[in-house]
């Protein structure tokens, strides 16, 4: 308990949850760490697919990224509509729940809680990643540094963290700063030097291999929308009026991020950077722009910040999905209750269980994880904007043709990349999520359905006429005459009047000593000997209650069991486990209430 | 249930056991499994440690076998003693205890527990080898064979073996009549064939590097005397005169054991042959005499099958003997009790267990095993005969001058023998053993310490007067109105008149509900409603019990828990385990006992 308080603090009570509003300005901080440190990874995810087609593909990276900057855009207006639709919070379960059935939402929850997983363990290790280049000492270490990271995250999430504008400000516009002055310095730089040209090497492809690797490249992109539609699901979190805002707010990280991303993409194509196994491009990118000075330790630290911000908004995300998923029945009921510091505590664990199996699996590798992560995240984008179309169709209001066609663009637009990432990715790993998916759905329908049996079971309306029991009959199995038995002898006789002492003979002489000893020790209650030819002490005990069952229709049986509680658990193991067998079979037996009396030992 | 009944068989019952008597020729079979059977291994460990050291020294193999021979005389000779004094059986364990104490015997006992199971690991192992020799397409397989094999020897057992003598005479006779065979055949075919020359190679060792091989290769070959004990265990086996007829069956054992021995390490050097990690001495040797025809694997099966009635001997002992230590308070009591077949099922399936460790860790190769093997058994040899020194000393009796001479020599040469073994061995796997054994002394100790503090604190003479309970006060915490709650209800009414409904308040307005539907449904209880400001149910509601423990200052509390019964074992994990935590914490409570009410669920 005291190491608890020591790394958790003191509880906090329920009446101290409130909310704060963000203005625009903090509200970008809060929400966009997620999407914007992508653009420290998405970047060096092309290079490293196109650098397999030989340097000759190497000058697709430009047109990939103005593609995906125009993704950006279009996921972005697309999520526009639905922070004004849903100004109470618009995820992608509730959208697709409320308009395209609960099956739907069930695959954006399920997409979206591997997602988040996925967002934890991408985003450490990219962190990590930012770290090992620029002290590479420590690139041995990085599973580690992995481990520590999420053990720090996992605390101070446990703590429960405020979600104080100030501590998410700082980082995040400290990492837009760096990046914008890397952007424009490197741009300078650039009329300065010549064209760098990579060597051409001789990988000669065919066209339709090429392509597919262009649609890699491509797919792996993709990794810088991840965490767009944070804004949309924290509407409520904006000052009033909320959806104008947190529109205003998205638009305007849309706008950051897909600046950043083009920037840094053109700059690594035109200096020349490839990827390397120790030092992200970022890395080099920075100090090939300023060598190796305080401003090249500015970019990796706060490379490193932002991207431990983006893996703590999901320690806040999943925790908050899986609990409106547990309300609705769907996940189990632990995950639906607040801990003692008003955070979903066992959500947090289990986010941090599942990250830190990732990580180690994989490495603490980035570049491994990624094939896996953005299948989950378009899945949910592409439900989310379907639902928002047949929101559209159902309520239309004012200038919903125009609101249709940008949220089917979206549609199309996602679901097309969907398929994209799923095909050139399947091999690498995509298929784990796109097996998971199904998995995790037929799990929910199967809590569900029992959650539904146990609670029509549970009804009061289904309960028997509450008729009292006319009898109340006690047997206390005794395995010889000591103070744990008379102990629970004198419980029996406390909760009843109808009390038997039962003892199981396996030894006749042992049997006429205990019969003895009652005579001075047994409080007056009759002792039962029951045979047992077979060694057996659960059977004839049984067949005896069973008896006693028969003879009073209408009562109840309560089995006394005298237990020992010793001071030590490897002490269990030293002792007969017969009282667990016994409550064990007269758990499932109607009509009979077993109790063990305890006597702690010293 | 069906699975045990078709592996082990219906329950016996206990008056069904008996003891059957062997004659000579019988007890011979039963007794000398483990002691023969270890001809087909020891010559061939004794070269392959002869030949790290070049051919040069493989000359020294017959001086080795005839200095083994000699201690098995003498061994032979110091137990044929203790047979005569011992003659209910007389194990290491209960002759080393008796005489020299409680340590001397447990560390025998622990010595001897070792040994066991390294007798399951090195028979199986090299049973395994004959067959992998004969079929060497098997050799892949070796360690799912010893497995395979394992896991027959432990089912038989537990469905309990009758000891009886047929079974073993067969094989064991069999194989006894298969090496004299080969020697006798093979001696003839020495005179027509020259004299085999090795080809010397050219290893310069110094006189000290020398003599410690041949030492290591003396220690290599003491596990032929692994087993001689055994008969000494099981006088009480012999028909009568029981001590005589054990007496003269060791010696005989010990004759076809020294010439089987001799023989087959004399042939093998005369005829070349060297040790090969396909296929084992004994097999080239049979092949070299008999080439490949019926007689060559008449002797590889024998092989095996003496091989796996000498695993099985352990099968005997390891139970008994735990059985016997548990029973005097040094085991955990579980060892100490007969399964429904009259067998110590507990020990039979620890040693399993452990033998199944051992032969996957070391991959079921007999070489890696036999540096383990011989040291615990020649400690407990020398403590066994050190126990009979001092045993004459202490009785003295007719001839005990000679007798004294005789143990005492056993006592030197087995102690002698110990050292060697342990400083020769020990960094190959000794040293595992010899730290092994102080710490299972330390674990039994610890085991009997606290036996004797549990049955001092259950003894009724330290009991308190046992004086009635003046109250029963009945709580039932609720966690809402539903059936398994009004179960819990009626079943608190029916065992004590004064009961009470607990509800912990952590949101008002669904309290209110509760507080409203309990009027029509609560059968005339009292509910009292706990106020919770930090969301545990638990706090409040210990505080609530420890009231009324403080009120009634010589009743008894029970707490009623309604629980539910779900059908399969993860709709556990779906529901909050509440009732778990707050047993957990009544356990520890004094006064206060917790029921649940079980409501089973279809």
């Amino acid at each position: 308990m005291s190491i608890k308080t020591f790394l958790i603090g003191r509880p906090i009570e329920s009446v101290k949850e409130k909310h704060e509003r963000v203005s625009k300005f903090t509200g970008l901080a809060v929400f966009s760490s997620d999407a914007m440190s992508s653009v420290a990874y998405a970047t060096e995810e092309i290079l490293i697919v196109l650098v397999l087609g030989g340097a000759g593909l190497l000058h697709y990276s430009m047109p990939i990224a103005i593609g995906i900057t125009t993704l950006i855009a279009i996921v972005a207006a697309s999520y526009f509509q639905t922070i004004h639709e849903y100004p109470s919070g618009g995820g992608a379960y509730i959208v697709a729940k409320d308009n395209l059935g609960i099956n739907a939402g069930l695959a954006a929850g399920s997409a979206l809680l591997i997602d988040y997983v996925l967002t934890v363990s991408v985003s450490i290790s990219s962190g990590v990643a930012a770290i090992t280049s620029a002290a590479p000492f420590l690139y041995k270490y990085r599973v580690m540094l992995c481990i520590i990271s999420l053990l720090v995250i996992t605390v101070v999430n446990l703590r429960g963290v405020k979600e104080s504008g100030k501590i998410f400000s700082l980082p995040t516009y400290f990492f837009i700063a760096g990046i914008v002055i890397l952007i424009c310095v490197g741009l300078m730089r650039i009329t300065s030097l010549q064209h760098a040209t990579h060597p051409v090497q001789a990988h000669v492809y065919s066209d339709i291999m090429m392509i597919f690797l262009i649609m890699k490249a491509f797919s792996s992109g993709c990794t810088a929308l991840t965490g767009i539609e944070a804004i949309s699901n924290g509407v409520r979190a904006f000052k009033a009026p909320e959806s104008k805002n947190a529109g205003i707010t998205l638009i305007w990280m849309a706008i950051i991020l897909g600046f950043s991303f083009t920037g840094i993409t053109f700059l690594t194509h035109r200096f020349g950077i490839l990827p390397s196994d120790n030092e992200t491009i970022l890395s080099q990118l920075a100090k090939t722009i300023f060598s190796q000075g305080f401003f090249y330790y500015f970019i990796q630290g706060t490379t490193f910040l932002i991207l431990i911000l983006a893996a703590n908004t999901s320690f806040a995300d999943f925790p908050r999905l899986s609990s409106i998923m547990a309300q609705d029945g769907y996940l189990p009921r632990q995950l639906a209750n607040r801990g003692d510091k008003l955070v979903f505590s066992n959500g947090v664990i289990i986010l941090s269980i599942f990250s830190a199996i990732l990580m180690a699996s994989f490495d603490g590798d980035t570049h491994s994880l990624i094939p896996l992560y953005a299948v989950g995240v378009f899945l949910s984008f592409t439900l989310s904007q379907a639902g928002m179309v047949v929101h559209w169709l159902k309520f239309k209001g004012k200038g919903w043709v125009k609101h249709i066609i940008i949220n089917a663009l979206g549609t199309i637009t996602t679901a097309t990349v969907s398929l994209v990432i799923s095909t050139t990715k399947f091999i690498h790993g995509a298929w784990m999520v796109i097996i998971a998916i199904p998995i995790i759905m037929y799990a929910t329908k199967k809590i569900n359905l029992h959650y539904q049996s146990v609670s029509k079971q549970l009804s009061i309306k289904n309960a028997e006429p509450t008729e009292e029991y006319i009898h109340h009959s006690v047997v206390v199995p005794i395995s010889g005459i000591q103070s744990a038995v008379l102990n629970a002898i004198k419980y029996a006789k406390a909760i009843s009047g109808d009390v038997t002492a039962v003892y199981v003979c396996l030894d006749p002489v042992v049997t006429a000593n205990v019969k003895k000893s009652w005579e001075s020790y047994g409080m007056g209650i009759p002792l039962v000997i029951l045979e047992s030819p077979y060694r057996s002490i659960i059977e004839p005990l049984m067949s005896y209650i069973d008896d006693i069952r028969d003879s009073y229709k209408k009562g109840i049986i309560t089995v006394v069991l005298p237990e020992f509680v010793p001071q030590k658990w490897w002490h269990h193991l030293l002792h007969n486990q017969t009282a667990i067998f016994i409550k064990g079979i007269i758990l499932f037996k109607e009509g009979v209430v077993s109790t063990s009396v305890p006597l702690h030992l010293k």
